[in-house]
Formats: C-alpha cells, structure tokens, sequence
C-alpha cells in the first residue's frame, strides 16, 4: 500500500481519541462503585485534598516559571527576535507553553483518577483480591492511556499546524522541564512524608505503618500520589514526547524520504498505543493467578502485539524498512531484558536481596555498603544493553543512507517507549494499591482486608522496579538519539546562519571533554540537590511529629476522639517541596547554558555526553540500590533472618531510609534532566553558535 | 643555551642518586634513635611481622601474575611474534617486569621504613610533640624520595636503553599493574581490619579505640602499613610514571622538536625532584607552630620553588617554551585549587562537616544521605578544574604545532605532579603517626604521649584529604594525555601495519558510544567488587572476634597477661585480601580487552573516556564522603552535638564504617584502574586494530 501521511496523522488523532475515550469508560467505571464506609471516606477526602492543594501550589509556582521562560524563548528561539520572525519565535514559544500544559493535564487526571480508585479498592479488599485488583489496575490504566493519548495527540497536533523542528523541540521541552519540577517536587514531598512517618513512628515508637495515629499518615499517602502518579507519569509523558520529537526532527531531515520516515514514526506510536490498549483489556487476574502474575502477562501481551502489528505493517505499507522494525524490536526486547535484570537484582526470589538481609545482622553499615555495592554492579548490564541495542539499531539501518542510522536509533528508543501505556498503568496501580493498604489500616477493615491489600501492594513493588529500569533505559535510548537531533539541528541553523556545517564531535577535542566532565557532574549534584532537600525537610517533619506527640493529648496512646493535626504535616512538606524544586531544575538548565555560552556547540556536545553516560549510571545505580534495600527490609518483615524488631531489621530499615530519595526523588528524576538538557541544548544549538566565548 | 637530551638524562640519574642519598641518610637518622620501652618493641615486632607476611604473601601471588602476563606481552606485544622481531617483543617483557619489581621496591622500602618510624614516634611523643612530628614526617619523606627517584631512574633508564615508545608503555603498564593489586589488597586489608576492630570494639563493647584487648588492633595497625604506605606509594608511584611516560610518548612522536620536548620532560621531572628534596628539608615545626601548618608550609614550599625553578630553566634553555611552562604551572595550580577544595568539603573548620553532625541527631540514615549528597556536590568543582586546566594547557600548547595541544595536557600533569614527592611523604607520614598513637595506647605511655600523638595523627588526617584530591586529580590530567598517547601510539601501529590513520574519534560513532557506556560502568562495578570484598571479609572477622571474647578467659576484662590471638586476625585478613584482589584487577584489564576485540579501536577510545569521565567522578565522590564522614564523626568525638556515646555519635560512627572503604579502598583504587585500562589500550592497540569483530 501507498504511504500517505496524512493518513497517519489522521490515524494519530483517531488513536488519540480511542485512548481517551477508553479512558474515559474506565473512569466512570470506577466512579459508579460506591464506597460506603464512613471512615474510609473521610481519610480518602483528606488525601484527595491534600494531594489538590500540592498540585494547585506546584501548578501555580510552575505556571510562572513557564511563563517566564516562555517570554525569554519567544525574544530568543529559534533565533533572536531581530534576526528571525515574530511568527517563528511565537510558534516556538506556544509550543512550549502547550507541552507544559499538555503534562500538566496528565499529571491532573492522574491525581483524579489515583485519589478515586485508592478508596474504592480498599472497601472492594474486604470482599476478595480479584476484584480489588481490577479497580487498582484499572485506576492505572487511566493514567497509562492518559500519557499515550496526550502525547501522541499533542505530537501530532505541533506537527499539523507548523510542520518546524523548533516548535516541535519546543513542545517537547516544555513538557520535560514540567516533569523536571513536578517529579522533583513531587518526589521531595513523597519522601519527606515517607521517611519522617516511618523514623518516629516504625522505629522509635515501633507502631505500625499507616497507623491513624501518625501525624504524618496523610501526607506519606498524597505523596504517593503525587509523587508517584502525577510525578510519574510527567516523567515517562516526558520520554515518550521526547523520544517522538526525536524521531520526527530526524525524519523531517532525512533525504526524499521524509514524508514515509515521519509516516514510519506515527505509525508505531499509533500501534503502540493500540497495542497498550489490547493489553490493558487483556489484564484481570483468573482465579488461581496472583497480581504480579497478572501485571506481567499483560506487558507481554502487549508487547507481542506490538511486535506483530509492526510486521505486519512493514509488510503492508511501501517504503516502511525492516531495518527500521528490527531497530525497534532491538528496543523492545533490550528494554524488556533490562527489566529482567533490575528484577534479578531487587526481588527477593533472588540471591541478592537474601545476601543484603543477611548481612544486615551485622550492622547498618554492611546493609548500606552492600547496597550501594550492588547498585553499581547493576550498572553494568542495563550499560552493555543500552550500548548494544544502540550499536546493533545502529549498524542495522546505517545501510539505508545518510542519517539513518541515528534515526534507527530513535526508532529503537521508539520501541521502547511502545509499550509506555502499560508501563504507567503498571506504575499508576503501585500507589493506588499502597494507598489502599493504607486505607483499609486506618479505617479498621479487618485482617482479611488489610492481607489482600498486602498482596496487591507488594505486586505494585515488584512490578515497579522493572517498569523503572524500564524507563531509564528508555531515557538513555531517547537522549542518544536526541544527540542525534542536535547535531541535525546544529547543522540546520548552522546553515541558516552561514557558519559551516559541523561533521563530527571528537574526543580528543579539549572543549569536548571540557564539556564532557562538567556535564557528568551535573547529574551527580542535581541528585544531591534533591537528596539534600529530603533531608532538610524530613528533618524538619520529624520535629513537628515529635512536638505532636508531645503536645496533643491522648495521641500517643490512641484515646478515641484524638487526631493528629495531618495538616500540618501536609503542609510542611508541600513548602519544603516548593522551595527545593526550582533550585535544582533551574542548576540543570543553567549549568547547559553556561557550558554553551562559554565552550560552544562542541563543549555542549561533550556536555551531553557526559551528562547522558554519568546519568544513566547513577539512575540505575540509585534506582536498583533503592529497589533492594526497600525488598530486603521486606523480606526480613516477611520473618527472615531474625523478622521484624531483630538487629538486622534495624539495619535494613536504615537502608531503607536511605534508597528512599535514592529511588523515589533523585535516581528517577535523572532522567528528565538528562532529556532536558538535551533539549535546551538543541533549541539553543544556534545561540551557542553565535556567541560562545570559546 | 642550548639544549642536549644527554645532560638531561645525566641530570635525571644524578637526581635519582640525590633522591636516594637524602632517603638512606633520613633513614640512618631515624634508625639511630633507640626505642627504650619493651612493651612498644614487641607490639611494633608483632606489626611489622604482620606487615611483611602480607606483603610477602601479596607479591608471591603478583609474582605469578605478572610471569603469566609477561610471558602474554612477549608473545602478543607489540605485534604478535610472527609479525614482529622476537628482540622487540622480550624488550616491552622485560620493561613490563621492571616496571613491577619497581613499584614493588618502593612499597618494601615503604613498609621497612613506616615500621620503623612508627615505634621511635610513639616514644618520642612521650617528650614532646617536635621532634616526634620529625621522625613521622622524615619517615614519610623516605618514602616520598624512594617513590619519585625510583620514577626518574626507571622512566630514564628505559629511555636510555631501548629509545621505543611500546617499552616505556610496558614499564608503566608493569608499575600500574602492580598499583592495582597492591592498592586494591592493601584497601582490603586495611579496611577489613579497621571496620571489625571498630564495629566490636568501640560500637559493642565501647573499649577505646587501639586497645589491646581487641584482637584486631594490631591486624588494623598492620592495615594502615599496607594499604596506606605501600598501596598508596605504589599508586603514586604508578601516576608518576604514568604521567612522564604519557609525556615522553607524545614527545618522541613530536615534529623535529623530539629531543628537546624529550628534555624539557626530563628537566621538569628534575627539577620536580629538587623542589620536594628543598621543601623536605625545610620541613619542620616551630616552637608555636601546628603539624597541619608544618605539613602544608613544606608543599608550598616545594611548589613555589618548582615554580621558580622552571621559570629560570625556561629562560635559560633555547627551544623551551614558556607556553609548555604556562600548562604545568595551570596544572600545578589547579592541584592546590583542588585540594584546597577537598578541604573545604572535608574539614571540620568549615560547615559541611558540622551540617553532618548536626543532621546525624536525626538517625545515621541522614548522617549517609547528606554524606553521600555532599561527595556528590564535591565532585563539581574537581571536575570543572580538571576541564579549565585541560583546556587551558590545550589553548596555550595548540599554537606551537602539530601535536602540542595534548602534549601540553601532558605537560599541567607533570606540573600536578611535580610535587608528588612531597605528596607521598605527607601521606605516609599518616600512617606512621596513626601507628604511633595506637602504639602509644597499648604501650600505657600516658597522657600527654597519647594527645601529642593525637595531635600528630589529626593533621595526617587533614591533610591525606587534600593529598588524595591532588592524587586523583593528577590521575585524571594523566588519563586525559594517556587518551592522547593511545591516539599516538594507535597511529605509529597503523602505518606499521599498513592501515589508514586514525584522525578523530566522534562522540555521535555508535561504536565509540557504545565503548563509551561500557567504560563508564566499568569503575562502578571495580569499586564494587572492592567494596563486596572488605564486607564479607569483615563480616569474617567480626565473627573471629566474637568468638575470641567468648572463648578467651579473663579478656573482656583485661585481666593481667591475657592476650588475644592477633595473628588470627591478622591471617584472616590476608587471606581474604588475597582472595579478591585478583578478581577485580582482572576485570578491569578483561573488560579493556572485551570491548577492544569486540569493538575495535574507535570502541576502545570511547571506553577510556567513558572511564576516565565516571572513573574521576566516583573517587572524587568517595574519597570526599568519607572524608568528610570520618571528620563528622572526629568532631562528635571532640564534644561537639552531644559528644561520643549520644545518638549523633552513634548515626557518625555508621557514617565513618560506610566512609572507610569508600575513602581508603574503592575511591583511590580507582585512580589506579583508570590508569591500567589506558596503558592496556595503548599497548594492544595494534592488537585492536587487527583483530576486532566491528
């Protein structure tokens, strides 16, 4: 068959539609179950209050930002205002500002559909886990077709209207730079709430976790929410944004075959979406089967079908490349086996995590070095996969021309991110079920209850440390191909600005590897920034939780009638959140500019890659060390090597503490600064052109 | 006037002779002194056997290796032996067993001196802290002269004798292979000890630390002579090399100017030696003086009159270039900036160290997250002056012609490490001190011995932070021209074999990428294995320990004439360090050789720099943390946030565990690790080039 774009894009949009209108099915669905217990209600109410009011504040605060920076890109990009067209300029900027609107609005619906499905799954725990499951799974599933939709929709919408690769970057940045902050923030505030609650209540009065009784209870419960699920899913909107624009600003310059190389682009993420909606229909536990049974099969269904539709595809339509399916298929099956690692090295059907429980009989000190220890060799396999499967995309469509084989490349990050809808969904049903379990304790549901939500929340836990690994390999695909688009739009602005074409990028070039050592460090004090605000505001918590204790009468011993003030505590951490997040992401963006003003295009260039190898090393490193100390705390409540109140739960739940930020604020939020500076870097590309000091 | 390459030679083995002469007579001088108390001679006996088993042992196991890998050498290098003339090939052998037995004197020469030093310390404590601040300082001093006169004579003797660039590289690969193991055993060791006899000792059972109930003290005393001492003189010893070699490779393969950049090499490295002989003399403390400031007056010292010095033989040499000049002082700047930095983040007169202590009330959770998050920030500033002083020696360099930029690299890593002299001395001036309070402790020399010694030992401390800055910043300007020497090399072997010359290495060549990840997750995982290594030996230990107390009558309790088994101990911990210094000393050159084979020369360029990118970021992280762990804890200990045995206390103590092997095993062995895997590249770059799959 003939490849039409405009057929694609129609299918692009239609997609679009499907997914939102699925959607919205499952979210009446949900919304027509009722939740009749009073207490549960009432809790659920002041989540969903407390996770608004977050939002609302972050909105606001970010809204400003953007605006701000919308002005500078409008007076500077694609090129300043007195050497380019007002029009231009305009475009880019409105393009910015609707990609933060875009992740804005899926971080929105996130927080909607978490805050409905947490109560709802916690009242139907009572009854049996199959159906619990199902309102949990479902509630991520609104999320996960949220993003696809959203992103695919807006992708296509920036190319119909302005068919330009600056307003198309532009788009993109501005949905990163808004999950730089919402994640950041988001996982400041989750982590706050999560450490200081489990500090005075787990270990030094030794109640259980989630218990009403604890000032903090609330907030660790919004910051799942808005940690995990809006936070997320920006991140991985973010990504799958990224990886598509990355892919289009290639295709657009890619020889006469434009046209079917941007048609090949919309076609996979139109099967993709598709195929994430099979799985998801597929999904539902049988009678036998166990959750992460469940969430597993339905990645694989989805995957296989995604594998087919593209073959079949290829085969269809003219001008669409195996090479292209094959780069797509290496993504596809590297992302999956570097799931299969973080598995091995975070789940405690495996050796590591029973090595790591028991050496934590021996101190605190051991649980920590082990983990860390381990997290670095974790490192290594996603390194070698992510290298591979972009050498092998690589060397797969390097025969099909010039530039190709960067755009296979992209296709390979493409392939990846195929599966994104499932992979949110996956990680939108962890916190709906974590904040059930957490319901169905303060609202007294019983044992039977509280054992299913068990249940389901450890599956969320497993599942998560894939779908993570997942991401960041998706990331690190993504980023090398938008090296990719940077060269490609070095060299068109270069051409518009009469400067020489750039052909290469050496290392032995001293600006490169100037660039390249700064840029590796930029990621490793971004995550310190981040890790540095936990603290400071967990320690902050910790003293409003201790004066509570102190101060209100009957807390302590639970007298019925006494609350903690949970306000308090919400709105410690959502201050806390805001004051660290612009800092942080703001030393991302300006570290780029100042290495680009003062090195030029090939220092950022080095930049990039330093940023992009240091990035994903210490994303891995601190997302699986997190991962495992989180499981071997797990495992050792689960009676291991001692059980709970041993020495070596002590420790493990030290290590704990510390993989907190490690894998919930800092390790995943490397990701996004890493696509950030990548983008700021391509859409300054020709600033940096013009008036660098080197 | 002119210059004559003979003279510079001559200059260089009359300097080595100087550097020898000044160590023999520092070392009768210190022999000379009489050690009186009985109780200190045998504890000293009982070190300095320890010591010298493990070495024994270590360098029979090295002994073997190094046979097997220069029975490789001869038959691959540098062209396997049918393409090449069998003389040729038993040259780089030989160079390569030089190079070890080299490296392998300086740690002997080492260890008979730390071993002597430490017992005349101790007493001399006794009567006042002057004259034991000589005898620790002059003690280091042997060291310092030992490890830079062996340098100059084995980098100049090679040159004299073969004049060929492949032997050189073999000289050095042998120095760093035996750094490897050495500072990779010695950490082990060192670590292994110091982490039980602390976890027991002063966390369980709170006896002080050095008490000679513990059956580990002596083990840890042995451990700060192996992995301090000869570890780190071997290591030092290995950059020195490393960075002439790089130096002189590069010099050789330069335009016509071969023989006086030859010179200017070996005049820099003279003069280098001269200035640490004057700042050693100088060396002393006032009547009102501190050791810290004694310490550091001598390294200005040496650096101003390395300064000078080079000035003047730039004025007076023809063809000696004040650009090469500007590079070294760029360099040698940056080293002082570094470590000025180092201290900043380490000691505890300014407020990291405090905002440490202060978080640790809070839980050792925090005391490892603000550890960890401020070794990350630490890592900034040492990474952008590595790259400004790159830069800058490029800039400077890049007018004088073909080759000079990298040559100039070459040339600020020379400055950095022109005072290395004076570098080694206040290093192992460390662990003499720190032997001399332990021995002050279990010899009941009293009071003011025990706080001159503390005294001593406090500023050891101080300035090892600095130091080690310095160290691993060298490492990285050497790597960085070792990439240049690769390049060089790489070319020299293509037209001997016939292959077109290597021009650039791009960062956007998806084999140079895909080196480039690897490479990168290389010194994580080496880390790691160093890491896993001291946990399970100690995990060992701690258990040998416990067992000792329960079954040794009358121990706990001091009871008179009741010794523990300290040879247990100590065995333990040498077989467990011989047990895994092999293994990730192999990795390292294994992985080097993988991708080499697999992915050809332009995979290898981009697993150096890889390597050398997060190599220099995670030592830097972790040598600063700690650092900056093992201060927090030192000022808890002087009184401050509730002194020793409060809470703070404790969460520091933790801290400092995580910090040991950080600081001592992993973080500077990975110097040591950057440098093998860039001499491996060099040296099979032929290899590479002929028979890689890509």
């Amino acid at each position: 068959m003939e490849v039409d774009l405009k057929f694609f894009l129609t299918a692009a949009f239609l997609a679009a539609c499907i997914a939102f209108a699925y959607a919205a099915y499952l979210c009446l669905w949900i919304k027509k179950i009722k939740v009749e217990n009073g207490r549960i209600l009432s809790v659920g109410k002041l989540i969903k209050e407390g996770a608004d009011t977050f939002m609302g504040k972050e909105y606001r605060t970010l809204a400003c930002f953007t605006f701000v920076a919308a002005f500078v890109i409008f007076l500077l990009l694609p090129a300043p205002l007195n050497r380019s067209d007002t029009l231009t300029n305009l475009t880019v900027a409105i393009s910015y500002i609707a990609g933060t609107v875009f992740s804005a609005i899926a971080g929105k619906i996130g927080i909607y559909i978490s805050t409905l499905a947490n109560t709802r799954t916690a009242e139907a725990a009572r009854k049996g886990i199959g159906k619990a499951f199902s309102i949990g799974f479902r509630g991520g599933a609104v999320m996960g077709l949220s993003v696809v939709g959203g992103s695919l929709l807006g992708v296509a919408g920036i190319l119909a209207l302005t068919d330009n690769g600056s307003a198309m970057l532009g788009f993109s940045f501005g949905a990163s730079s808004l999950a730089l902050f919402a994640k950041a923030g988001g996982g400041i505030f989750t982590k706050t709430a999560d450490i200081s609650a489990d500090l005075v209540g787990k270990v030094e009065l030794g109640i259980p976790e989630d218990d009403p009784r604890n000032p903090a209870v609330i907030a660790d419960n919004v910051g799942d929410n808005v940690g995990d699920v809006a936070g997320m899913g920006a991140d991985l909107f973010d990504s799958n944004v990224a990886a598509m624009s990355a892919a289009l600003v290639m295709a657009i310059n890619l020889d006469t075959n434009g046209a079917i190389n941007t048609a090949t682009v919309f076609c996979y993420a139109v099967l993709g979406l598709l195929s994430s909606v099979i799985g998801i229909m597929t999904a539902g536990m049988s009678k036998k089967g166990t959750p992460t049974g469940a969430l597993n099969r339905s990645t694989y269904v989805t995957t296989a079908v995604f594998l087919l539709l593209t073959a079949g595809a290829t085969a269809l339509f003219e001008g669409f490349r195996w090479e292209i399916w094959g780069a797509s298929a290496t993504g596809l099956f590297v992302g999956v086996l570097i799931g299969t690692v973080t598995d091995y090295f975070t789940n405690d059907a495996h050796s590591i995590v029973k090595k790591v429980a028991a050496s934590s009989a021996t101190g605190p000190a051991f649980t920590v070095l082990n983990g860390i220890s381990y997290g670095f060799v974790s490192s290594l396999p996603a390194m070698v996969g992510i290298a591979l499967s972009a050498l092998t995309a690589y060397k797969l469509c390097d025969g099909l021309g010039e530039g190709y084989a960067m755009f296979g490349i992209s296709m390979a990050a493409m392939g990846m991110l195929s599966i994104v809808g499932m992979i949110v969904s996956n990680d939108a049903y962890g916190p709906i079920v974590d904040n059930a379990r957490g319901l169905a304790e303060m609202g007294d549901l019983g044992e039977d209850a509280l054992r299913n939500a068990d249940e389901l929340d450890s599956a969320g836990n497993t599942v998560k440390a894939i779908t993570k690994g997942f991401a960041i390999s998706a990331a690190g695909l993504t980023v090398i191909s938008l090296l990719g688009a940077y060269m490609s739009e070095l060299n068109v602005k270069a051409a518009q600005l009469g400067y020489p074409p750039v052909e290469f990028f050496s290392l032995t070039d001293p600006t490169v590897f100037f660039g390249m050592l700064i840029g590796a460090a930029v990621p490793a004090v971004f995550s310190a920034m981040l890790m540095l605000g936990v603290v400071k505001n967990a320690r902050r918590m910790v003293s409003e939780i201790h004066r509570q204790f102190r101060e209100i009468v009957g807390l302590k011993e639970g007298r019925d009638g006494v609350r903690p003030d949970y306000a308090k505590c919400i709105s410690i951490a959502t201050k806390g959140a805001l004051g660290e997040l612009i800092p942080a992401g703001l030393f991302s963006i300006l570290s780029t500019l100042t290495v680009g003003f003062v090195g030029g295009v090939y220092a950022i260039a080095g930049f990039l890659m330093g940023n992009i190898v240091s990035g994903l090393l210490l994303a891995m490193f601190m997302s699986n060390s997190g991962g495992l100390w989180d499981n071997a705390k797990k495992y050792i409540e689960a009676g291991n090597e001692g059980g709970k109140g041993s020495e070596a739960h002590k420790s493990a739940v030290i290590g704990d503490t510390v993989g907190d930020p490690f894998k919930d604020t800092a390790g995943p939020s490397i990701n996004t600064q890493i696509t950030v500076v990548s983008l700021v870097a391509s859409l300054f590309s020709g600033l940096f052109l013009m008036f660098s000091i080197f």
